[in-house]
């Protein structure tokens, strides 16, 4: 028998042990012994719940009990998950994870613990939910040099994009919905500003250069500016609009970004709606690769989880992750990297069309029936930074920025 | 150095050297050990060729020599390739194989020889091309009862379906066209009749029921029926036609299909288009996934092939694969499969409508403009079997039956 603890009974947490109770008997073959959970910390209690009798409030019963192998960390947030987490894997145990908060942070010390200790520290479900997306990068994309990792990683954003692309509503009303039926928090703020795709590209940014990609370098824009105009332009064009988080290698400079991008249907993405979320992969002979399904939930992440303490108890004494090295990559500057960008800009476009040739080259006119006073243009192949330095000529007549991803 | 050899240098045996070539630094750090082609196996000489100088024409060579850990074997078919493959895992060296019929056929054998001796016999490449599916399975998806899996598993049919659901082009023209640009062979038999299709999802059943699933128990049908006509039906009912190859689990009893299907626009499949192929897994707590890619071309197979050979160094001497019994697996029997049915019939629908609302129950009609002389209908959900018992009594007025994937 194999004993594991769960800290932390929230909504994850809890998924955990009803996907033990209700999958025990395969898991148990797939294992090739049983999994029990021995103990659930929590600070709370659960008088009206079975799992009360194993619900414990101090993290030393679990640091102490050598009966312990494998600790389920789904408390979230950085302390003290952190402590709780690297105490274990000090102390020996195996450590699955779907705090992507700490991964992005401490991954690469938890992982070199791991790795000295011969055990391992996993975290599937800290990225994509119930996708596999962690394990196939770590051993089935083996043969590849990974060349962009693109994902719509936030499922909250996508429900609110595709509301607003497909009902034309409006990004206040659609966030109240969300909020409404549970889809997004009372404080929205790490959905919609892009902070949770961001910890989410950094984490598998890190993954495929080996080295630790911090969520603050990277450039990070959500999708509060999007207006029911933009999804107009969209349609017209023949597009939609998506919070993509993407990590893209140039003769061998990783950039990465989150930001609200135009996508054409032929892309992948392009037909991911709701509440799923997605993962395009290219790699240099592999081509390219999507990974889809459900990026959140109970069950879904709790699966993920549990699909993390089933290759735990299969390597219990056995490291199986790919490492990132503490040391910091330097990712490419933003202003370098490439790009088509749509404008909406102010005014009579017959009146400015030869100004903006005259700076942004030969763009193309998009016009849409009933948005007057506007027009919008998309510009060809440019770097961010020489983006910038024609904005700043028409910053008083620019109405919004979108990038294009090709 | 691990030493492998490559036992066919045909299109995927010619990629696998190149991938290996081009991306053996970053495969040898995943490995912690640089791969070494020692011996290229084919009947033929390539003078033109650096890879000459590894060219034998003897399996013995491979067999008798120690060094070897690893054989790839990539010629397809079932004979020599059965013998040399279970002669080298008898031998204890570890195989890679992209051979589905091979797979199909022995892969219970071959997994049992390979974990008897501790050693992997991998078949990523066998199903889906360069998409992890095979490996996912095993070690990704494992908190899961996988339900259904339902994939589009073979590129030359969808190519051709999504031609003449698009541009309208009758079956005859597209695979003359699929022929002319190298989509399809000149026998093209085994993909347009699903019996490609049919041995991949016979592999995939086996590998999530655990015991051994015969292609030829598959209820199979081809995309040779499909017409203009049937494309216009599906457009106007907001539908595509996909080949689709399924194996859903109901009461325990697992049934198995490969047929061409109507989708709808939600469904994640209904965009896979071209070459392209896909997988849709849906799991009891993972609900649904879908795993997208190249299903075929020489480098996204030999990426898979690869990847199975760095996972094979990886665990050189330690069983990672699932097995599958050789003790065969009853299928539920397809007269008890259950779905709705799309029948195009001949005559007038406002005669005929009293009738079929006797036999089929509440149907629902579709007429598409200029089609004369005959109308369609969608059935409520019914057994195949009793499909079967209608559609007896109107034999001579049925044009076509297509299924329905909800």
């Amino acid at each position: 028998m194999i004993n594991i603890a769960v800290m932390g009974y929230g909504t994850v947490g809890s998924g955990v042990v009803e996907v033990i109770d209700t999958n025990g008997e395969r898991i148990a073959q797939r294992i090739g012994d049983a999994l029990n959970v021995k103990y659930v910390l929590d600070i709370r209690d659960f008088p009206e719940d079975p799992i009360q009798e194993k619900v414990i409030h101090d993290f030393e019963t679990i640091i102490s009990d050598d009966e312990i192998q494998i600790v389920v960390e789904v408390m979230g947030g950085i302390e003290p998950a952190y402590t709780f987490v690297k105490r274990s894997l000090l102390a020996g145990k195996c450590v699955v994870t779907s705090n992507k908060a700490l991964v992005a942070k401490h991954g690469a010390e938890l992982l070199s613990i791991a790795k000295e200790k011969n055990i391992n520290f996993l975290f599937e479900a800290s990225v994509g939910g119930g996708i596999p997306i962690i394990r196939p990068l770590n051993s089935s994309l083996t043969a590849d040099e990974i060349e962009e990792i693109t994902g719509i990683l936030n499922g909250t954003t996508n429900y609110m994009l595709t509301k607003m692309f497909y009902e034309g509503a409006d990004y206040a009303s659609v966030l109240k919905e969300a909020q409404d039926n549970g889809y997004a928090e009372r404080n929205p703020e790490a959905d919609v500003e892009g902070y949770d795709a961001c910890r989410k590209i950094a984490i598998l940014s890190s993954l495929i250069s080996g080295q630790q990609v911090d969520f603050e370098d990277i450039y990070c824009e959500g999708i509060t500016q999007i207006t029911v105009e933009d999804m107009r332009y969209a349609k017209a064009m023949g597009t939609t609009i998506k919070l993509l988080a993407s990590s893209k290698t140039h003769a061998g400079r990783l950039g990465a970004m989150v930001a609200p991008c135009m996508l054409y249907p032929d892309h992948p993405l392009y037909n991911v709606n709701g509440v799923f979320n997605a993962i395009f992969v290219h790699g240099n002979v592999l081509g390219d690769a999507m990974f889809y399904g459900s990026g959140a939930g109970k069950l879904p992440t709790a699966s993920a989880v549990v699909s993390d303490v089933v290759e735990a108890a299969k390597n219990l004494n056995r490291n199986v992750m790919t490492m990132w090295k503490e040391e910091k990559l330097r990712l490419e500057d933003k202003s370098s990297m490439k790009r088509r960008f749509f404008i909406r800009m102010k005014g009579n476009v017959e009146e400015k069309i030869e100004d903006i040739r005259y700076s942004f080259g030969d763009v193309e006119i998009v016009k849409v029936d009933g948005l007057d006073g506007e027009f919008g243009f998309v510009t060809p192949i440019m770097m961010e930074g020489d983006y910038d330095t024609r904005a700043k000529s028409y910053e008083d007549q620019i109405l919004h920025m979108i990038r294009i991803e090709d």
